[in-house]
């Protein structure tokens, strides 16, 4: 796998990057990186993906191997060969701003602006968008399932339901981003230093003769630490017999079953036998409606695993993020870009998100305005990432970015942080960016009756 | 990205690998990999991601670094050294049986099945689950997306919504399987040798002075197979200009609004004006039940592109894909292994699934049966892979892939073939499979009770 390639973008981008080059279009151009709406069971998103996009921005190029590709593309017949040549010197020298991974956003806040030649802005879209909008689905997900289990801890178990192995390291960080203490994925721990959990599954369990045999195995082996697995076959039988063993365990985890019921039984069971300090762990198919649920039930759990939920959420499988023009130079001239096709308006300009907060530091309401726009004792939340292609913003632990987002959600109005019901957060345009809004409007539509 | 990193997997895979290291358990085990039950919207799936698994089973190890990273892991800290070195010596060494990718398969059979050392067989259950699953889910929904296009040719345009670059190239060569022409993924269509499609975006129009220089401009560098996107201000605007100009592009695309409607209007326009041949193509947030319901409103369309539909089906966002002990040595003696729990029984014993056809060739029903039971005239579906950690079964193009699962998709039964009513194609399991699930479920009881 080239994570770096410069063919991993949709064609288009690449027919449209011949096609400026050879009608000499070489000004800049702004697009910005937002979603429309939010999906219908969330109050807000959580931005995630930015290391990613910035390691690609830094490292994006085209080989050999690569260019003759498109060169013998049936699309490419006509292309002059100095546009070859030119993918050949390909590098990514844009500008970037960015909201910082965690910070908590809203429809229509850039979650990225780029600014570059038309062409690097352009080929970038597809990556970025991929990026992106997988992680900050996945953190946003997180954050809700977080939020459910009441500070109980949380780890990511998504890696056998992610898109395969590269996707499984991007959810199990954006799953941490989004307030998960760790994850079950191993490389993804590596990768980006955070804490990893497991004991055993059920095959450990049926591979021996019995479960006693299994638990002992096991804690043979794993004499610290070890969550014995008690459903493979009749959870209270089990707890029982770990019981009778008369050798203490980390904790016990159901996986199926009445896991409310069948907690509050053994809690009692281990109460009883003077292992209070025994935890139960919860896992199977959890998200934070069946979480909330079994806390609701009085449920005695200490800690949930979320697998499935993590690695594509089903009450919002994707998140519709767009990439949109939003100025561009042309003969010499900088132009604000506008889209108006069926009631899809899309705001012209280079902006900046201002977040009001209240004197007691919940967050109030943001506002979307022009770059250049004073803060007004707001905070601005984009922030410098890249300049002429060259990162300069140091690259953040995951830890830290989960703190923000923890830090973000502990801010936000009851009402939004909330699980159950739809609740919309405060965010208006400011008067010169509607102003401006309206003045491409009226261009566009002289252009268009020309 | 360590692509055939052996950490590419969920931690408790690896503190089982140690527990059975440190307690001599050495027999050979055999997992086999299924779905349960069909997403509500699915008549069938599509097995794919074969390719990739056996890659990485070919390839699978632990670098030291990995090693040291799991050494230092608290988990870790009581195991003995031993295990290290076999990890730094660790390869794939087993049987691999599976569904060639393109055949249509139905809950309770097995994708693949692995038969090898059951430390081997365990810690491969992450990477085999995620990479199959995912690919299988995306090719079962290309499937009915190719289904509802009836005939009419659709493009995966699906690279900006999968979970990352990685994930893209995945998804792209899963929607071809599934019966796509090709997708606008570039990389994609390079590693794998699959067509690829696309021309330009609203950001080309919104960044030239109007649509018709835009259009212009476009058509200069692109004389031939250009398919004008008509839709970023008012379509029929767009399409009178377009004629009005008289470069006549290879087709038009219509990406939002009425697309019934307009390409109704569209097609009468362009046959006036004596452009039979020029296409129009749609796509924006289509899927097949859209598409079904375009063709219903005899909406005049040649093509299709598919994009978030293909990247995650919104209606089947996971598919519940496991990895189950069904076999396993223990003290030099072969056990058949099942699960009882909170009836999600899982059927012991090594597998095959026979297919049984009518003498005209429909699909008619399957067997599940144990591997050595006779096919009596059904087409045993599982086939050898790979033998003692070796791939015997030479890769095969995606082209051929996709001529299976269409060969197959017109093979069904039509009640299981359309994309509205769930429909049950039959499948049973073998009389001696259901003597042996018995035979276990008394030995399990018998060992509970002790």
């Amino acid at each position: 796998m080239r994570e770096y390639s410069g063919l991993l973008t949709d064609l288009y981008e690449l027919t449209m990057a011949a096609g400026y080059f050879q009608t000499r279009f070489e000004g800049r151009a702004t697009f910005e990186l937002f979603v429309r709406h939010l999906p219908p069971h969330r109050n807000y998103l959580v931005a995630a993906g930015l290391e990613q996009a910035v390691e690609y921005l830094e490292n994006v190029h085209f080989t050999p191997d690569e260019i003759e590709y498109l060169r013998r593309h049936t699309m490419f017949r006509h292309i002059r060969p100095e546009f070859f040549d030119y993918l050949a010197k390909f590098r990514f020298t844009g500008d970037v701003w960015a909201m910082p991974e965690g910070t908590l956003i809203f429809p229509g806040e850039p979650l990225l602006r780029v600014t570059a030649p038309v062409i690097e802005a352009q080929i970038m879209e597809t990556y970025l968008l991929a990026v992106m909008s997988y992680q900050t689905m996945i953190a946003s997900k997180a954050a809700r399932v977080v939020t459910a289990a009441q500070g109980r801890q949380v780890v990511d178990f998504g890696a056998r339901r992610a898109h395969g192995g590269p996707a499984s390291l991007l959810s199990a960080r954006a799953a941490t981003i989004g307030g998960c203490v760790g994850t079950s994925n191993v490389l993804a721990g590596q990768e980006f230093g955070m804490s990893t959990y497991g004991t055993q599954a059920h095959s450990w369990i049926m591979a021996h003769e019995d479960e006693t045999e299994a638990f002992a195995h096991f804690l043979d082996t794993f004499p610290e630490g070890t969550f014995l697995l008690v459903d493979t076959y009749d959870v209270r039988n089990a707890v029982k017999n770990i019981i009778a063993a008369g050798r203490k365990p980390a904790g016990i985890r159901l996986d199926s079953g009445d896991v409310a019921a069948d907690s509050r039984w053994a809690r009692r069971a281990l109460d009883r036998a003077g292992w209070k300090d025994v935890k139960i762990f919860a896992s199977g198919d959890l998200d934070e409606y069946k979480i909330a649920e079994l806390l609701r039930k009085d449920a005695a759990i200490d800690a949930f695993g979320v697998g499935t939920a993590l690695g594509t959420p089903g009450d919002a499988p994707h998140l519709n993020l767009i990439y949109k023009l939003v100025q561009v130079e042309r003969g010499g001239k900088i132009h604000e870009a506008a889209k108006f096709s069926h009631a899809k308006v899309t705001y012209p300009g280079r902006k900046q998100v201002f977040r009001h907060s209240t004197p007691g530091g919940e967050f109030e309401s943001d506002k979307i305005g022009l770059a250049d726009e004073p803060p007004n004792g707001a905070q601005p939340l984009l922030v410098e990432i890249m300049r002429g292609g060259r990162r300069i913003a140091p690259p953040e632990p995951v830890g830290a970015l989960r703190d923000r987002c923890l830090a973000g959600v502990a801010r936000l109005p009851q009402r939004c942080r909330q699980i159950q019901r739809r609740a919309v957060y405060p965010v208006r345009y400011s008067r010169r960016l509607q102003d401006m809004l309206e003045k491409v409007r009226r261009r566009v539509r002289r252009a268009a009756k020309k």
